[in-house]
């Protein structure tokens, strides 16, 4: 008998050209002093000097230079400019990495913990940090609206999702406009993770009616939308339809998290520098059949896959294929540059995050080695 | 271009025997001294005392008393236990009547308002009162979820809905075993209620994608399960799928509100003493109907119905007529008391609540006039 949990707090805000609303979202929420933490290209553009001009005096300065799959030293810089400058709140405008980099620079910021402590799990989050609000600037990570942010450490090697009601940011505003700037490379790779949210939580061992609805939809988006989005940058339903899905696909795996094939994304980014989109993707349309083949959950995910106007499950992963090789993503072990046995070994040993075990179908390091064999 | 505002607030916890979970969710929370507002039904079915027994001293005490269609007197009544015995928290265990009812007693509680000038838009709330955690007891009304509350004034002979974020519960906790004691009458009006709540918020102006993904599950749901849930009601399945039905159908209506089958209800209730979900039903498979002529919204309308699996918008609505009359819910002006064309006319100027305008078609006296006597 279906029972489920479903929570989801932040406020979103979504439409073209809705960007012009955030002074609005500031003074109606008595914020004083904010800091827009950014990215180069947003400074390159022009954008975040709009931003602060039309603030109205409300967001005094900007800070940049997160990198993709932002660092602990990425995070305490930026907690460094929010100390030292005494805001009362942030704003981040960017892809992923900004908004869960800023995401954890602002529940730190009010903090003594440096980013290392909390990545080594050794100071944990208790209260709300300063509020922050989410402008996403790519269609993919919906970090917007999520309780989760990745980091990585260079040091150690690790790259790894947190998970905390105090990493919501207290507004998400989605201004699909923001999106047409991506570049081919960025949406192929972000379009595509939000076909793996989506299809992660729909195979989840924690789905459930509200976020399988709000997979499906998403899935349905990207089947209809991304490649559009791919082919005519400027094209702004396609644009608008991908920044839904991204959402939607998030009101899903937020509550769901993700399984299999982000787990195994993690190993192929960090040791591979596959982007992580990419990365998803790579075992995706192998892990919908695998799990479509479950005892337990098979039966359900066919049914989705003809929900979704497939034949079946194989038909669906076909499809993604298809999307995949359209998008100029690398599909074999070969193309992501797996060249020994010895390597394979060493992506499987280091994909069982706890994530892994959301799958339906339960992994080894035998069935997982023998799986990407099949690939 | 689509654009939306999409904000719901409150944890969802729902399952079969979830009740058991109430006294860890006030520890959790924090509280220490809670009061039981539920019904008489629910106290001469010992339910009531088990729950004061199970929460481990921290509910204290329970009142009832509220009747259908809860009024400001009820109201007060609740307040004033609330204000002399010091609670810190309540919890509302009841249908729609005490939920309503209770929001706005733990909301008014704090301050020294009485129910007459909340009513009359004297007194507005501007900040959180007592929470509340919501514990539904029929599938119906969704009021453990929205910031709704319909109260009515003997008085005056209003009845009139008040939104408020400060109406929000804190917690709704749905354990579908509870409306397994619901009767047939019950049964049939709260869910039809549910019907009425997905149909409005699909073709209300304010609906959205993501509330468009809700009314339409939920819409599903009880045209495939309410008839079973009234022709068995032990049938765990077909209970457990109507509170489904009834929640999802809330994360709609909470965004878009409902339209012109819930305003013409308000006199049909007040005038006539037809139950809430009877009384917004008379009129919605005609609403649907005139709906889908709708210039801008008819054949999204048309689209749903098809998705829905009828052929059109007016198959889905003699399906409706259909479920109605197996209900044994009134359908004719006749079968309600509607006697004389004076009535008529009454009810007809009655029915120009605010929520009559979120309907595409725009509705005048004269046109309603003919519109009921279409039915």
């Amino acid at each position: 008998m279906s029972e489920f949990f479903y929570y989801q707090t932040v406020p979103i805000e979504f439409g073209v050209g809705k960007l012009q609303n955030l002074p609005d979202i500031i003074r109606e929420r008595g914020y004083h002093k904010g800091l827009l933490i950014t990215t180069k290209s947003i400074v390159a553009n022009g954008i975040a000097e709009r931003v602060v001009a039309e603030s109205g005096g409300l967001i005094t300065d900007f800070t940049y230079g997160i990198q993709p799959n932002p660092t602990v030293q990425n995070t305490d810089n930026c907690i460094e400019v929010l100390r030292s400058g005494k805001y009362d709140f942030a704003v981040a405008l960017g892809g992923g990495s900004v908004l869960d980099c800023a995401k954890v620079a602002t529940a730190l910021a009010p903090t003594t913990a440096t980013t290392q402590r909390f990545f080594d799990g050794e100071f944990v989050l208790t209260e709300p940090g300063l509020p922050l609000i989410a402008v996403p600037t790519t269609a993919g990570t919906a970090s917007e609206i999520t309780r989760v942010s990745v980091l990585s450490d260079p040091v150690s090697g690790r790259k790894r999702p947190f998970n905390s009601p105090f990493l919501y940011p207290v507004y998400a505003l989605i201004d699909p406009l923001l999106t047409m700037s991506c570049n081919k490379k960025v949406t192929a790779s972000s379009g595509i993770d939000v076909l793996a949210h989506s299809l992660e939580a729909l195979y989840s061992k924690l789905h459930q009616p509200f976020t399988d609805l709000f997979a499906k939809h998403a899935a349905s988006l990207v089947f209809r939308y991304l490649q559009t989005a791919y082919d005519e940058p400027d094209n702004v339903e396609a644009r608008t339809k991908m920044a839904e899905a991204s959402v939607a696909a998030g009101m899903a795996f937020n509550i769901t998290q993700t399984a299999a094939a982000h787990a195994c994304s993690y190993p192929l980014t960090e040791m591979l520098d596959i982007p992580h989109g990419e990365a998803c993707a790579f075992t995706l349309p192998n892990f919908w059949v695998l799990n479509a083949q479950d005892e337990v959950e098979g039966a359900r995910l066919q049914e989705i896959s003809r929900e979704l106007g497939f034949r079946d499950a194989a038909h669906l992963a076909e499809r993604v294929e298809e999307l995949k090789q359209h998008l100029e993503l690398r599909m074999s072990l070969q193309e992501i540059g797996v060249e020994t046995e010895e390597q394979l070994q060493q992506i499987v040993e280091a994909s069982f995050a706890p994530n892994i075990h959301n799958n339906p179908v339960t992994l080894t390091k035998e069935s997982l080695y023998a799986f990407y064999k099949s690939i």
